[in-house]
């Protein structure tokens, strides 16, 4: 299955046109179709504010040659109505309506053989760029467990947590597959930040680079807070690892939050910058604290399925003693051995029953008579 | 005010015949009064349970000299009916009829100056006696701002957490005041652990030292447990600061969870054993986290004291600009100079907004005019 070619052009236009998260466009187009909107936008330079923003961009549009240019550089561009269109990205029309922030996506460009409903389930690992060395490990550990688990990561590649976690996704799971995916802010064409050339390229070749932008597109600032928002409708869950005060991290969680979607934080030294943001949005309800993949698995998965034992200490053999056997063993003395009133008047239980619990604690290996009574069996189970 | 003699002497009595938290006594005392209650042992035998366990120690019982001795070695028998009787341990009574568990001690044995009444608004701060040097750095760090805030610090004297809780709020106050107390699960006269004996000597001479089992009693394990739920009702509110699995502070917590107290969790790093239990209960929902004392008293504070302003980045120039000229800032170049209708295609935006913008971010120091149109201000204010 696949979109009609006129309504993916016009998408494709549309996207050259428009920046990201214009709430009024998006809204338009999932009403009235691209292809009426595109024409409305080309006949009418009334259709104020809309018209005089795309105006600057409106002359040089050429979506057949943008189409067949990203095609030649590997960038299919994905729309509604396609097989793989995720669609989950529908609940950003809900949160546009009730909020008038952000909008659905008109398409998304995409680099790489993944396919994008695969991201149905998918996790969103995300944190900070000036991460910690504990943070980028703990984000690498969840991020392949996850994907071990079958789970696809989502992240932006950013230096930090997003690095970690593609990479720890790429080594996660003991076949060698890729289930991560880098949504960009800038063209998926494009390397950013440069350093990341390689992990792009693998990524490209084994999983997929996407971005709402069209190739070439430069990342500013603001395609950073709308790439956020795409981050949390993609995936099912976001799971912010290391977050300084202002982080884009926390405009991810935000609108992870806004859609409904379990938001998680891996909390940290209460001494390091890079957790005060995580650890603020735990105490304000934002976020639930998790430990591990484990704890996400947990949270996302259906009903029952992935349950986390709760840690517990190892049971000790005492603490398999009833109750009063118990009492009268914390009352028989160490070294020298004490007769059965004293330990009944030590342990405030009837001499009756700590003459019976002794006898069973004596069958157990716990207690010895000894000189004048009872004490502690020095070879017992403790 | 001070509680009737023959009161403080049978409750002393029971004091010394019952385990503490054996709710049955609790509740019979509240009815009928200690004196009655003692009577009636003493003259039926028929009273079972509660007369049996009794027996191996009815046989001493002389509350007259208890008190006696008690009073030489510094250590007074607090009643309800007394002045300093915290009322806030009233609300374990409600807790015993709700749960059939625990109940009000008979009296508290105090060892130095410090009066019970002002423990009102104290705070609980306990966990791991495996505590690492970052959570007794923050457990000290904790109690420190407390104290000098004017809260005593109530722990329980053990190992780690406890005795870092004890040894912050005692450095803390710039007047070297002494706003610290331990609850004991022995005699308040003992020393343990004996590592602690110049802390205990040094809380009996400024603050004090409390149990509610009394002069001699040795720490049996079970009433490290009842200790416990005393240190949660003798205080608003319980900070969890490091707890492996099964520790007693997270007894603590349960205690004052049950006592309807705020409980509050520090969290570390995930990789830590002994804050597995804190993030344990933080995830449950069991307890609040928090980072540090000002989020402390924020939670225990009256509506709108304390509160504290949520870490924020600090503000740059460029965050004061308006939305749309922030766009245009994003889509000068920084090099080589581009004309304003370039300009106005990167940034999406009408070229009537752009030229306007253009000139307020000049006004502004963030752009020059340059060969060919506009860049970057090297110079500006970033």
């Amino acid at each position: 299955m696949s979109a009609p070619e006129a309504e993916r052009l016009a998408r494709a236009a549309l996207s050259r046109m428009f920046e990201p998260a214009v709430p009024r466009i998006s809204a338009l187009v999932s009403e009235h179709g691209a292809v009426a909107i595109l024409e409305a936008l080309r006949a009418r330079p009334d259709l104020q504010q809309l018209r005089s923003d795309a105006d600057p961009r409106l002359a040089g549009l050429d979506p057949e040659s943008d189409l067949e240019r990203a095609a030649r550089i590997g960038v299919r561009f994905v729309v509604p109505g396609d097989a793989e269109w995720p669609a989950q990205l529908g609940d950003l029309h809900h949160v546009e309506q009730l909020l008038g922030q952000g909008g659905a996506p008109l398409g998304l460009w995409v680099r790489g053989p993944a396919r994008l409903e695969q991201l149905v389930g998918s996790v969103a690992v995300v944190g900070a760029r000036s991460a910690t060395s504990y943070g980028e490990t703990i984000a690498g550990e969840i991020a392949a467990r996850l994907a071990t688990a079958g789970r696809w990561v989502v992240s932006g590649a950013a230096f930090g947590i997003d690095q970690a976690a593609h990479r720890g996704a790429l080594a996660g799971p003991p076949g060698g597959e890729c289930r991560t995916v880098a949504v960009l802010a800038c063209g998926a064409d494009r390397v950013y930040p440069s350093a990341h050339r390689r992990l792009l390229e693998h990524l490209a070749a084994e999983g997929a680079v996407v971005s709402e932008v069209p190739p070439g597109c430069a990342p500013l600032r603001q395609r950073f807070l709308s790439r956020n928002r795409l981050i949390a409708a993609l995936t099912a869950a976001t799971v912010v690892v290391e977050a300084a005060a202002r982080s884009g991290a926390l405009n991810t969680a935000s609108w992870a939050e806004r859609l409904h979607r379990p938001v998680m934080g891996v909390p940290g030294p209460v001494t390091s910058e890079p957790s005060v943001g995580v650890h603020q949005l735990i105490r304000a309800g934002g976020a639930t604290l998790v430990t591990g993949a484990g704890d996400v698995l947990e949270l996302i998965g259906a009903a029952g399925e992935h349950l986390v034992d709760p840690p517990r200490a190892p049971v000790r053999p005492r603490d398999r003693l009833a109750t009063r056997d118990q009492q009268v063993l914390d009352a028989v003395p160490v070294v020298t051995a004490a007769p059965t009133p004293s330990i009944a008047r030590t342990a405030g239980v009837a001499i009756s029953e700590v003459a019976a619990a002794l006898e069973r604690l004596l069958a157990g290996g716990f207690v010895e008579r000894a000189q004048g009574g009872w004490r502690l069996d020095p070879a017992g189970p403790g």
